[in-house]
């Protein structure tokens, strides 16, 4: 079995207790940016229902462009005011070389990534970055509740960034 | 309490029975690509446990550049080699108006916005373009394990799209 037939195979389990449908708007109004990362489970490890709130994951948790226009649309279309990042320890992006990866994937295929994405060192710097970059963007009209944390997944804590 | 406070508050109990350290890189080799939605539990839904998958989620599961930045991550970096698409049914970028959109947060703001993510209008025929768009992009070494459903929002249930 593929590991998406095993997917498959789960997901016709989940169904048989869904709650059944809830409305496209978040009920606690926010939106948590995080990292790809296999081992953050968000709705466990923060306590999330279905129809709670917005997920944004990318690599890193990067704040790119791609996370501004869909926090611009979580607010401005469907309703959300508070924002969370999330960055973690272990992650693939701390010391990340993005211009080695952008040089290799352009000597490879031909053609030269769009982004401009750097890694990290020290992630409670980047969470204090990633808290800056959402305050300053004037397309969210809403930048006052805006916490950082690092996730250590090594015991699931979540520590806010002053 | 703040939403953000009540996450804090479930984090503390869910460290309990955390079950520890897991590999940087997915135990399934898979990465999945959804939407941003409140109502999709990634890890309930499909049965994923800790460590098993990577998550990438933005308005509307759209394959934007910073969705392939992360899958050539995801492949090159970090040992994955499927990857799921899954769009769903009553989702906020069905019928969006980008161009409308981008215009008013110019107005607004005076910054026009780089982006250019049109809506769609039938989510099982944007499940297709997902997957064709990922299959064409030639930064991402493994194509051939590319498949796309459709989640629906009331039953939970994962539709595959052939």
């Amino acid at each position: 079995m593929s590991a998406v037939d095993h997917l498959i195979h789960s997901n016709s389990e989940y169904v048989i207790d869904f709650p059944g449908a809830r409305p496209v708007k978040p009920k606690l109004r926010l939106t948590v940016v995080t990292c790809m990362d296999s081992r953050l489970d968000l709705f466990g490890a923060l306590g999330l229902h279905i129809g709670d709130a917005h997920l944004l994951r990318n690599a890193g948790g990067m704040i790119t462009d791609d996370i501004l226009r869909s926090l611009a649309i979580s607010q401005r279309k469907l309703g959300t005011r508070e924002i969370v990042v999330i960055h973690h320890t272990d992650c693939g992006m701390e010391n990340f070389d993005d211009d080695q990866f952008r040089a290799e994937l352009t000597d490879e295929t031909g053609i030269a990534p769009t982004w401009d994405v750097p890694g990290f060192t020290d992630a409670r710097a980047r969470v204090r970055e990633s808290v800056a970059r959402v305050r300053e963007c004037t397309w969210l009209p809403y930048r006052e509740d805006v916490r950082g944390f690092v996730f250590d997944v090594k015991t699931a804590h979540i520590d806010e960034v002053s």
